[in-house]
């Protein structure tokens, strides 16, 4: 297949071209290096089925141009900072909702007919079924960040209704593992190696978050792009567990061997519109053969570990 | 209170300044008069408490400027022309999403803290549930239109709670009543005028859909906003019955004292994207007291003297 990845040279978006190019596929990866990092394109460059663009997605031209002829679009690019989301109001519906149209809308018109896209546990806001299944009831959003990518979901729907394309839509948890460039593990990482007596804790440590490793994601896509093919095809991405904030911290503590002293922001939630439970039912994407490799605390500690052998990530 | 109203010399809107006025608020009205118009605000501009705005959304600073120090702005301002969504798929996304945050941006920089906002059972894409309740399963999005008012809600709630606004979401089945200008009665109306002895009809025919008076829509409404006063309010309005297109042809036909024959365009659905059966759970408005007054046989007929008695609309 010809392959366009946009957001390639990001966290998921890298391991995303690595995996399709190692199956043999032609790829082309678009970012326009906002957060992406060469350096997780290093071994793809060394391909000749590689090749890199570096371009906005509000660049519609070139865009255009990228997107014609492509057998699948896999759109990964996205704001993917949900934590200061109430700081810049239009930067999750530019990036994450208007950015998703200009793709769509480079699909219709160059005829490309298959897309993935990276949607979040966040569209489910604060749930009250648990696990949360793709079925939930129709969810009120909480932040800038979950209402942004329901509205890219939305469009994505239409457009394939409207133009006959086939779309895969994954809600992930929070990802971990290799690339990995924020988030709380991140967050602690940089803390503790700053300052290793002490940590201050977003929340009051209870929140409740299912992870899940960027290599078991990677796999899972690939095996619903392979064996879901309806024209809508929805799936929850996680783990069959979750931990709290404070489980993840033992872990992290233990592995750099430091006990320190710990301050909580306190409430239930890290920040305005964060979920304090998020926890997927994943029985739609296991049903399909996949099951994760890793469990969430080996997942944390391959952060630690690759975080730790490449301090450029956190410099 | 003094209020704007988006979208004030449409069909909804006019209706809306005509019950606030007669309340006793100060209104102001606030539309770009490209579908709106001025006759449907005659008797408002009548009333000292009325001020009309001629301006669009999409002109920031004036609607910066109408915003501020509102106590309550119902944004009912929407590209409302859903059958035709696919030929233009920019609209639905710039006059129902972007203009709805650019309303939302207005309040949060200008301190507005209460939006009412007319949704619509599109939300639900082709529900499973009948009849379809606020919390019916996480919707498949199948049209433009439908997506983007999604989208619409979902900025909505993430607004509400990043910076502690109040909303009220109208998810409305098809109006009609007084005022009314596109939709089916009209265009059934038009084509019986134009030719009695001939209806062509989109679809087969069998389309169930439900209906609500604008009266009636418009009470509800203002019911919710006094009596549901959480951070977010979401109400389905319509009526506790639905009807078939044919039925509805029946009632207009019999009205006008016409007997055409009927073309079908054939298929379940009267356009890409169209729902072939609506009918929405409307126990909680009911709960607040509200029920009601017309029937949707009733609600038809009165939209068809209408059209006779107002030709201008029709011409």
């Amino acid at each position: 297949m010809k392959i366009l990845v946009t957001g390639a040279a990001g966290f998921i978006g890298s391991n995303v071209v690595d995996a399709f190019l190692a199956e043999g596929h032609e790829v082309t990866g678009y970012d326009n290096f906002s957060t992406g990092r060469l350096e997780f394109l290093e071994s793809a460059r060394h391909s000749e089925r590689f090749t890199l663009l570096e371009a906005d997605l509000e660049d519609r031209g070139k865009l255009n141009a990228a997107v014609a002829g492509r057998d699948l679009i896999v759109h990964l690019a996205a704001n993917a900072d949900v934590r200061f989301g109430t700081l810049h109001p239009r930067k999750d519906l530019d990036q994450n909702t208007i950015c998703t149209w200009n793709v769509l809308e480079a699909m219709r018109q160059g005829g490309a007919g298959r897309i993935a896209f990276s949607s979040t546990g966040s569209v489910y806001g604060e749930p009250e079924v648990f696990p949360t299944p793709e079925d939930a009831p129709f969810p009120v959003q909480r932040s800038l960040y979950g209402a942004s990518k329901l509205a890219a979901e939305g469009l994505i729907c239409a457009y394939a209704e409207a133009y006959g394309m086939e779309a895969h839509i994954f809600r992930f948890v929070s990802l971990l593992g290799e690339r990995y460039t924020h988030g709380h593990v991140v967050d602690f990482f940089r803390q503790l190696r700053d300052h290793p007596d002490r940590l201050h804790v977003l929340g009051n440590g209870k929140q409740r978050k299912s992870y899940l490793h960027v290599g078991d994601c990677v796999r899972a896509m690939r095996m619903a792009l392979e064996k879901a093919r309806g024209k809508v095809n929805v799936f929850n991405l996680g783990t069959d567990e979750y931990c709290e904030v404070n489980d993840s911290i033992g872990w992290i503590c233990n592995l750099l061997g430091v006990s320190p002293t710990i301050a909580y922001g306190g409430g239930e939630r890290g920040w305005i519109g964060d979920s304090p439970f998020i926890f997927l039912d994943c029985r739609k994407i296991r049903s399909l053969g996949w099951k994760p490799e890793l469990r969430i605390k080996e997942a944390v500690e391959l952060t630690v570990r690759y975080l730790q052998a490449n301090p450029a990530v956190t410099a």
